[in-house]
């Protein structure tokens, strides 16, 4: 990919997720897939595995928890400059089970300067709300596709 | 092992743990490790694996988180009722790579009512601060060793 | 008024703020007006005093945070059951200086059992976002309009 | 005041607080006083005035937030580094009543480059607690006594 092609916001939002996701085994182990992708926005799903489920027979909130980050990871670095979480706060709202398909959507509140603030939440495949998770953001040096050009 | 054997606050954390731990693959399937439990206390162990890197080259934002909500669960779980998160915020403060292993520390901060506040604090094999999580629980039906014994 | 009066939601959160302003010395002390109510929903102003700026010469966060928690109680206390604030975030996005008017607004942004979680922003009279916050409230005992009518 | 006078660091912490409280026309307004101050720590302390109670009969959570974030401005800035607040959370375990005293000790947890992390616990004339509060700081440009010797 070029950067002539790579010549409106949506073209770089995607090219970005593209670079993040080619180095993301994290995500991928887990089974993460990447529904919809737009500046400052994003939509990843994730299946709850057996392995998924802890203690109490719920889905362990770490899952929960890295879909979200992954979703505020991909929302956030949509721009080509390098974008790492500082913060982050999540609220359980309900349990998630085996088998359950999860989709987290994470969109950006407010952006000024270095610093960002993204929602996601997670709803269940009957669209009960799982997951509410606020991540704050700042930008570092570097950007995605040009370092993906020198490799 | 019996309730006469649990007769102190001691081994009812303990005993406490032994079944969380029995009943928790996500952890397991993690690496993690118990180091230490107390009443609202828990130290856990976690080495970051290859395929807990992200796209920026470190460990992902929420393996970090898993380890410390799990040590957030085994420290506010010891007094034999059962306690879920809530609501829980992490802060990043270093990276952590590959093979790093990373230390968490898990104390109560309060205890009031069903509501409990815990912090968590990661730090890796030279002792770097690399996360502080604060985790807010509360206490709902059911006990963890009556349970164990029922089954 | 009347519980006939108050005969749909949008009455039923009319009656409450009524109610709750009545009592609330401390929100005019410092000056707030109630802009607009609806179910789960407020809208709050407020200008800053000399006596509100900080030892950096900007307004100290604490009158910030209170526009915005004002602004929370009156949009989770819409529905005639008492609500208190459990758990609240607050971000600093921009500074804001003596004899700004600032605008809150708050909305319901998710409400399980008794639980819910409010998001409240405040921009100034230029539509500058100066503060995020995001709160979580708790159903308690009693209501508001009722109350009312027994004193 | 002096730098030969400022020459450890608690007499650069006390200077600093001394310089902070003198611009700090809110905090007096509400009451405060400070009670003891040491690098990366501060004790205030306030008293629940008439007209600080909410519509439930008790002190509005914005009073004890802004008692809070001084202490947590007094903590922060005592290293003669201007800091500001970035984000924070809070938690109210207990309610808090007119002519209650109240004490809020804040400490530091962290201190990574340019970031900060304070816990601030605020208690009542009984030692029951009433709040948690973490503050997230961050140094900005400026220093706090060298300014004041130049004005």
């Amino acid at each position: 990919m070029t950067q002539q092609q790579a010549n409106d916001a949506q073209a770089i939002a995607e090219a970005c997720a593209e670079v993040l996701w080619r180095n993301d085994p994290a995500s991928k182990k887990l089974g993460m897939a990447i529904e919809k992708i737009a500046p400052g926005y994003a939509e990843l799903s994730m299946t709850i595995a057996d392995d998924m489920v802890n203690g109490h027979g719920i889905c362990h909130g770490g899952f929960m928890f890295t879909l979200a980050d992954s979703t505020f990871a991909f929302a956030c670095n949509t721009y080509d400059q390098n974008c790492v979480a500082q913060h982050c706060t999540i609220s359980y709202l309900a349990p998630a089970f085996t088998d359950d398909k999860l989709y987290a959507t994470g969109r950006e509140v407010s952006k000024h300067g270095r610093n960002g603030i993204y929602d996601i939440t997670i709803v269940n495949q009957k669209d009960d709300k799982i997951v509410e998770f606020r991540g704050f953001s700042r930008t570092i040096a570097g950007t995605l596709i040009s370092k993906d050009n020198n490799t």
